[in-house]
């Protein structure tokens, strides 16, 4: 059996290698590559993924898991080779479930479906991208048909993203949500807009990148074991343990852009800085789900990186390497603006407030479309009014309504939305048991002192990589079920001090 | 035959892809990679290597090849096609011939024999290195042995980096170049030492990348297909023909070196974005051997880069970027702090004149230690001989003498030095061929003008990657065999006017 283990690791060892190899071929594609290398560079990467997979799918490899079955099952639950069987065993069924040629026949697919909205969203044609995204959806299904058994179509789906979730919880869950986040943001929108100037001025590319270096550091991201470069899009892309990177980009004339992006992928960072590095290389490494690993970036984001407490600490040093720009400006109205709440169109600019409501509205027309009863060519409509319901504005057009994320149209309906207002409810959950443990975090954030929260979160929840799922982890850090409570309790905390609701 | 054609080309894409991802990640360890990186890199870059070696060892592949071989035979020697299967089955009888567990064994002895070096070179211990380059001679003669047939037991190692190039006729060929080399370099030492203060002032950073990317961009080298770094030591590497990256490093206090080692990694860089891109990722892209791959950074950097026209055209712009620094610095001054020969103790910081002197003593030592007509530990004293013999000065140490390249410390005894000076020789006569069909180069040079030349060498050499080896490229180029005879005229001309001998 030791055999067969020491066999398995070294299988495993070689899979995550060609995994982390394709993804340092990615961050350098996004980062340095020229432009002479795209042909060449699609091309390794396509290899590099192939040959994982290869790897992945061979029978040995299931010969192994089975009889190491035995084995894991007669060790505890949490022993690390019994979850490194059963979440390689995870790993290895959803690769085996689907026929490569139904894989090709969906990348095809969805190479060709995002260069036609590529296309079509400048133009703002949904008729163009109709007949793609009714093919997408069939695709989507017979994808989730390769995992038989499910209650709701969705959550093979799901599964992918959020192992363990459920379309049926998942809806109830969001459906209690928007009953009470609606009303909140009437009531925030009904009064004057806040007075965000004081960060939209002209604030210089260099002073911004060294100030969040120092943000990021100073919460416990680690530049021996990372670094920080410039892409077209903000990410967090780990290669092991020790080499995990963030990219930001700038504006300068809005202050928000760089720092709270910087923080947010500090926080997807810090979880993944801090799994034990025992995983380094294997299935257990990296982060449990997409709700966790967003719970990370939005709670260091949102909850500690908006918080007043923060500002406080950080504020003075701010004003320091910006003198003329924030000449005058109070903590107050500075942790206003960074805190603004405004009903706005696009899901990816839209603030802590409303953001659910963005991600909410797509989870459920998933589950809709995927069940039958919304039809693709009746999305815009259901669209425009749903999103008037609920932020209470009207889209003036498709290409800033259903056209807008690329989502849809280079990937799956179904299970790719729900993980973004999950992290934000998990955060404040986890959060909430953090300052259970230890009521005097607020108080460090004050002082910039961020050790007792990050321990916390790496002792609970990082270390573990992926080990357990992650309503494993909401009940061994809570001791229940996901609930928004805790969530709901620090919105109306903080929205309603600060709006005086 | 036109499937299993297509065949064997998907199984060298594949083996390409591997090889360039381990490339990318090699250049990343270079630049960017920080510290915490390092084991899990390691890790990786020997998981690519090995799955890239067991594909090109596949019985399978040799199989296709074998399949192939009369429709190789029924083509032209220079058929795209026929070439491929040609240097296909070289590299791979070259990686079949050697068992893995022979290659285990060495690259286990090189890692240790690398770190007691590492340690020993500081202490000047040649002692303690013995017994390593002891093993090291031994395993070098096995590594010979697995190719049996040869003149020379170096022969087989030479092939592995200038293959083609036998040990007695570069022994010759140095032996020759020897001969009329320490004459030139005892009548320039016995004169006046030339004057290179103008080129060691302090010449900041930026403004030399500034000026050096320039540089290297008017004598062609495709930023749309390449960029420049820095690192510890410059290199050059390609991940694709679209995408071939330079190295650089800066001294203040010394112009020369990011100077001239950026126009010399450049010219090795031209070599590769000047490839057929239709060899991309195969077996036929990149530098046909050592030797010529160093006559065109050689040629660059100092038959073109050292040139009295070529300065003549960078000069005054270079004076612009250090106005200060070069006020009242003549033309001819600066030509010739450019071109200050040197009886110095380090190979790489030898100049052009002095430089193969270096080398040829290295070969002639290898060549001694695998005939054992040389003992490892009589190699310090031998070193010192020859070397006041060659140069006229003796080193004061082993650190300085024997013990300073790694190359015998981390590889094996035997084919590593020769490209070096092969390199010079070749470019010599490469420059003369391209000269005589046209006489114009020199005028264009010194215009800043260098298409003609550029042209010349890929038409002739760059576009045919890896097609035709070293003496056939000469053979094909100059009608003849490699000869020291342009070099000589090259070096008599360019030295005989500098010191007026």
């Amino acid at each position: 059996m030791e055999k067969k283990l020491e066999e398995l690791k070294t299988r495993l060892l070689e899979i995550g290698d060609l995994n982390s190899a394709g993804a340092v071929l990615a961050w350098d594609q996004m980062t340095y590559m020229p432009p002479g290398g795209a042909p060449a560079r699609g091309r390794q990467m396509a290899s590099l993924a192939k040959l994982a997979q290869e790897k992945l799918i061979d029978p040995a490899l299931g010969r192994l898991l089975d009889d190491l079955q035995p084995y894991a099952e007669g060790m505890p639950y949490d022993d690390d080779d019994a979850s490194l069987i059963r979440v390689t065993r995870r790993d290895f069924e959803r690769a085996t479930k689907v026929p490569p040629e139904f894989l090709a026949r969906f990348n095809a697919h969805s190479s060709e479906a995002y260069m036609v909205w590529a296309a079509a969203r400048p133009a703002n044609d949904f008729a163009k991208v109709l007949p793609y995204l009714e093919k997408t959806l069939d695709l989507s299904r017979e994808l989730a048909n390769y995992f038989p058994g499910y209650e709701h179509i969705a959550d093979p789906l799901i599964d992918f993203a959020d192992y363990g979730m459920k379309a049926a919880s998942v809806r109830t869950l969001f459906a209690d949500l928007r009953a009470r986040q609606v009303p909140l943001v009437q009531a925030i929108t009904s009064q004057e807009e806040a007075d965000d100037s004081c960060i939209r001025k002209h604030f210089p590319e260099q002073e911004q990148l060294k100030f969040c270096e120092e943000v990021v550091r100073q919460i416990g991201y680690d530049f021996e074991r990372g670094r920080i470069d410039k892409t077209h899009h903000p990410f967090t892309i780990a290669f092991a343990v020790g080499d995990v990177r963030i990219t930001t980009r700038v504006q300068e004339e809005f202050l928000g852009e760089c720092l709270f992006s910087n923080i947010h992928e500090a926080g997807h960072a810090l979880y993944e800085q801090g799994c034990d590095p025992k995983y380094d290389g294997t299935p257990l490494q990296g982060g449990t789900s997409a709700g966790v690993h967003e719970s990370q970036s939005r709670l260091w984001e949102n909850v500690v990186g908006r918080s007043r407490g923060f500002w406080e600490f950080f504020f003075p040093k701010l004003q320091q390497v910006f003198p003329e720009q924030l000449k005058g400006v109070s903590l107050e109205a500075f942790h206003r603006a960074a805190n603004k709440v405004e009903r706005s169109l696009i899901r990816t600019d839209a603030d802590e407030v409303t953001y659910n409501l963005h991600v909410m509205l797509r989870f459920e027309f998933e589950l809709a479309m995927l069940e039958g009863s919304l039809a693709v060519r009746d999305l815009p409509a259901a669209w425009r009014e749903r999103f008037k319901a609920d932020l209470g504005i009207e889209p003036p057009d498709d290409k800033d309504g259903c056209m807008q994320d690329i989502h849809w149209y280079a990937g799956n309906i179904g299970g790719v939305f729900q993980g973004y207002t999950l992290g934000n409810v998990m955060g404040a959950q986890f959060f909430d048991a953090a300052l259970q443990a230890h009521p005097g975090i607020p108080d460090e954030i004050r002082q910039g002192k961020f050790d007792t929260l990050h321990n916390w979160l790496k002792e609970n929840i990082y270390r573990h990589g992926r080990k357990f799922t992650a309503p494993e982890l909401v009940q061994n850090v809570t001791g229940g079920e996901v609930s928004i409570e805790p969530y709901i309790k620090y919105l109306r905390a903080k929205y309603g001090e600060l709006y005086q609701l």
